[in-house]
């Protein structure tokens, strides 16, 4: 496998590349596809983003690699990746939103999605003025809150949390919120190449 | 204590009466003040309706009968009206948010603040037009979800019911989505008028 290969993980609000061993993130809004000539290996969860680079001759699709009744139909190719790139764990890919999915002896079991931070956050401002504030990292998990920013850190940490550690996997923390989200979760491997692995992953299965 | 007092409850988005044995919910927008000429004794979250009300000669804010030391500055009058209602137990309000507070031996512990279902739909929906789902209710809380609509039902649901149930204590359902969860908690004393006793708790310890 060449290392010079252009790896690319479209979300619902970003391009994100891996050339290389260098990373690079564009807004959708920001990008034009036809800057990039050589081939780029791609998966994609944007609908609309999934059509126009369908048109194009250098992007290739590697939704097509999936073995896909060791999954949903209509999980993200994201979260499917990022299964692939681990033999047992729970994987947390927080991002827009927070996908948690559980990986037993190289079989998925099964994931949830819980929404995004940024989103969480904006929830509770547009139920209250008085709900908006912002998350708590430094947040005590085993005392219940006593005042408001803690009262709705904890409804967004705790929650999650608690449901993931029931688990007792080795938890795998990856996409644009995952150093945020290690503070939550210290023993957690941190791995923002986590889907790009899955993605290489795959591309060798299938050579 | 008067069978005839007429009480009101006002959320974020609407005005929740008991008179007598008798409850009604209006629309704040639907809503107006001056077609009650009775005392009314209430308690309110909402900072706008609050300075309307506060103009009101018949209007009584019970805000005034809390001992706020037991409580914090910020928390809701609504919550703080529930956990006076109890003496031990864990008190989930359901509505356009959950507030989830624990009380033990007639002290307020803590608590916090998650979005209320809808809230929560409308947030994935924001999200991605993939993640547009109702909540399944019969999902099984024991297994990790294979199709969207669990995966985002698990989400919601099973993150609240994780941290929930750890807390191990009596569960009380309340607010306009009460019936609803209770399918989730079927332990759970399910109590529409939760707030209203302890309004009623309130004012006979004041008088």
């Amino acid at each position: 496998m060449e290392d010079t290969l252009t790896l690319c993980d479209v979300g619902n609000t970003s391009y994100h590349f891996l050339r290389g061993e260098a990373v690079s993130k564009f807004l959708i809004s920001d990008f034009n596809t036809s800057s990039i000539e050589e081939a780029v290996y791609y998966i994609s969860v944007n609908p609309e983003v999934d059509t126009k680079l369908q048109a194009l001759e250098n992007w290739y699709d590697l939704r097509d690699t999936i073995t896909w009744n060791q999954y949903y139909e209509t999980m993200g190719v994201d979260r499917i990746m990022a299964c692939e790139a681990i033999e047992d764990g729970l994987i947390i890919d927080a991002g827009s939103a927070i996908t948690v999915d559980v990986v037993t002896s190289g079989a998925f079991e099964g994931g949830f999605i819980y929404p995004g931070l940024d989103a969480m956050l904006e929830t509770y401002r547009r139920i209250s003025p008085r709900l908006d504030y912002s998350l708590n990292f430094e947040l005590d998990l085993d005392k219940m809150p006593q005042n408001s920013q803690d009262a709705i850190s904890y409804g967004v940490l705790r929650t999650l949390y608690s449901e993931v550690m029931r688990h007792n996997k080795q938890i795998y923390l990856t996409g644009g919120n995952a150093k945020v989200l290690s503070q939550l979760f210290p023993e957690a491997i941190v791995d923002e190449l986590l889907l790009f692995k899955g993605m290489k992953k795959m591309m060798e299965k299938r050579c």
